[in-house]
């Protein structure tokens, strides 16, 4: 049944090869990618890093990670044991061109090989990375970089990373990552939109009522709060993954699905955003920290004491509301929101559809709404009104047909990594964020980011648990609307 | 969770109160509504029949039935102990006025309660029934009488009898019963049509390809032989099931969902049905007759040695090619089959939308459609383009949103006559055919009745297991389609 076409021979390399990132995520999506068929055995994948390590270690460490974060049904001893000889480990400090390069050069002597570097590291250290690989002649054509979020914390930074990183490797070699566009949900969006009139036609503003994007999560700020309190969340998520899910809900029809005409289209999407003059950063914007209060039952602290200060300006909450200004979406609010210490761990767009306006039924049908779970359970299920069996006479009442690959294809969901590393070995970088996307996102978050600077909305405060402070009900309720979860 | 209203007291008189139709399917029907609560412990269901038998004996065949027809799940000793409490039996030949109709009118003394007529036997007899009702002065204020098809063999019958019977009784209080209207799956149509705005939006030539009706049996004619071989397929399932299907998948949005107004849109379909003329009848036309074949592996004999005759010109399966000359359906085909000894039993009504024609993907992506299954698994599955999680590219694969009401509300299906009786028991005429439908449905069967006697379409054969004859296909591949079970 799997259709899977292996790949070239490569290697890849990653620098913070020991990291929390390398182990959870990178290296378990290799192991299933090989274990499909798709990585040849003669591929390396060389950990870079401080530590002083033996490969052998390294194995030794990869192979305690692998036991524990892959799914046991998945874990195969055979082919863990095959996944471990592809591993390799370096000790260097990458970001150092004084230090001992010779190692991981003979390591990379074949200069015919896909080679991928890939930047697993604090984004301040991106370009010295990228400047010592170019230093030590490593960079060959089918060379690329792969670069992890967060790219700057304003226009400012960002294009100083983008314009740093263009110096060593051309645009078409340049993959910033972000995993929200590894989701098979998100990728299966293009495919739904696209593949079936039915849905295609009905995508617009004749049909759809307004749209919401949610990234909640459960958890507190935990061991990244340097990081986290000079960034927040409309930098750490907004700007990103959540613009990114917008443009790829939005946009129109590319031409063909090769990078650069399917970029061009999200490109489109970010730069129809409304700008926030002064007055919508009043108006539609909400921002909050999150105070103490209970997780499951649980009680939490608040941020102040997980970051262990005792003043912060920092958002770890962000609602929103913008439109899009295109004939298709005329008229149709876009909610977004995202924070952490809220009530569930869940990742989703809620398309809501128009209510039909015909008094044929004896209650007015619910409307309808298309709902795509990122995560934790990826899924899409089309909620529609249908009639009651239950009821003895003709009463209506909401059912969901529900696209479940795990039934319908009998498969495991493919891990969004999975689906990225692959691309950059494959040097597709049509699922990754080119470098005016990342411009136009900045330029959409920045007078947000000023509006707040100059007090034009001040900071809130939600006990941990809740959806966010009551306003954020209110940017939809003003409309007629409600988050998700408050639809009855 | 249930939501059901007690209906007024009753007297349900079932004329062939002994018959198959009535063990096999009025009685258990009324058990399940019974134990839902809907029918009051006061309400009287009285056969009526030939049979010399008492009252105690008649409500120990119907027990020995239903315990035999009844879901085991839905069997409760105390349920069907006071079930069987409402039933009674009068030894009466209904069709004879000179009989002694004493008892049933003392059984009938309340001319208060709502009082149904079920006319369950040869249609020869539904006429003589009527008058002996009428003559006997049994016809109240709150009568009504039902009528099983087939109203006539031809237009002239079926107004003979539609006259006759309008002589006794108010066309309101005539119930003309079809059973396909009664299916959870057609009324659930008129939901999933007229309340979800996206839905509603394609229902046209723009978004819908062609439509597919089947009513599949894999029977052969059995006892029916007598009664079947003046029918045959077009009379008895084209005229009265396939069309109102039809009706109710093309009509225009009704203004209410009263009787008058539903029933004058599917009317409007019905009379939109494009006439056929003598070409048409050759070339849109379908007619064969099952010889020996196989069903499930066995060895069946074929429509001849069933009927015991030598000579027949019956048709045991019918397809037809139609359109509906409205802005709606302009250019999209209507295909409709039916037909004995086919190779399983399925009603469904299959909704092809067009392709997407967009070379955007590899391969072009298959047009989705909306699969409603009328029997024997009620439900709705909308079959979309969706990407392929085994593919390590991105392909598209066919995915199946399903509307699955045993999983969606965790109830049982009602059969179609639940819906039905109570309708009757309650005087709402809304999913009964009205007499001009009746009339339009022969008006547009006729032509296609005498082209066949002029010999316009000859008798083609099917051996028992196959979908028909090869012209079948040809049919729809003329156009460019297949039937369902073909498409790949």
């Amino acid at each position: 049944m799997s259709e899977v076409v292996q790949v070239a021979p490569f290697d890849f390399v990653i620098v913070g090869g020991t990291g929390d990132l390398t182990m959870r995520k990178l290296l378990p999506a290799f192991y299933q990618r090989f274990r499909a068929g798709q990585i040849p055995d003669n591929a390396r994948i060389i950990g870079l890093a401080r530590a002083l390590m033996t490969p052998e270690q390294y194995r030794d460490k990869s192979e305690q990670a692998l036991r524990g974060f892959l799914p046991p049904e998945t874990l195969c001893e055979t082919t863990l044991s095959a996944f471990l000889k592809l591993l390799d480990y370096v000790h260097l400090d990458a970001t150092h061109a004084q230090a001992d390069w010779s190692e991981l050069i003979s390591r990379l002597s074949d200069t015919s090989r896909i080679r991928v570097f890939y930047i697993a590291t604090a984004p301040d250290l991106y370009t010295q990375a990228a400047e010592s690989f170019y230093s030590q002649n490593l960079i060959t054509q089918k060379s690329r970089i792969v670069l992890e979020k967060p790219i700057g914390t304003d226009l400012k930074s960002a294009e100083e990373i983008n314009r740093n990183i263009a110096r060593f490797f051309p645009e078409h070699a340049i993959f910033r990552i972000d995993h929200y566009l590894g989701k098979e949900t998100v990728q299966n969006l293009l495919a739904l939109r696209f593949a079936n009139p039915m849905i295609e036609r009905s995508w617009n503003c004749n049909t759809i009522s307004h749209v919401q994007i949610t990234a909640a999560e459960t958890v507190g700020v935990g061991s990244r709060g340097p990081y986290y309190d000079v960034s927040g969340a409309l930098r750490d998520m907004v700007q990103n993954h959540l613009l990114q899910v917008l443009a790829v809900i939005t946009m129109e029809p590319p031409i063909t699905f090769q990078a650069s005409d399917l970029r061009n289209e999200k490109l489109k999407m970010l730069r129809a955003l409304k700008p926030f003059t002064p007055e919508d950063v009043t108006e539609n914007t909400v921002r909050a920290r999150y105070i103490e209060g209970q997780i499951n039952g649980e009680p939490v602290d608040g941020y102040l004491e997980d970051l262990g200060s005792r003043e912060s300006d920092t958002e770890t909450f962000v609602a929103l509301r913008t439109e899009i200004r295109t004939p298709r979406w005329a008229g149709v609010p876009f909610y977004l929101r995202t924070g952490k210490r809220l009530p569930k761990k869940t990742s989703e767009i809620v398309v809501q559809f128009r209510p039909q306006p015909w008094p044929i039924f004896t209650k007015p049908p619910r409307p309808g709404r298309l709902v795509i779970r990122i995560q934790p359970d990826e899924g899409i299920s089309f909620v529609v009104s249908a009639k009651d069996p239950d009821h003895d006479g003709f009463e209506l009442r909401e059912a969901a047909l529900d696209v479940s690959f795990s039934d319908a294809f009998r498969t495991r969901y493919p891990d969004s990594y999975e689906h990225l590393l692959m691309d950059t070995v494959q040097g597709d970088p049509v699922m990754f964020i080119r470098r005016d996307e990342v411009v136009a996102s900045w330029e959409w978050v920045e007078p947000i980011l000023e509006g707040w600077q100059q007090g034009l909305r001040p900071l809130e405060t939600y006990h941990a648990g809740n959806w966010g402070p009551a306003s954020s009900g209110e940017l939809l309720k003003r409309d007629g609307f409600s988050w998700h979860e408050d639809m009855d």
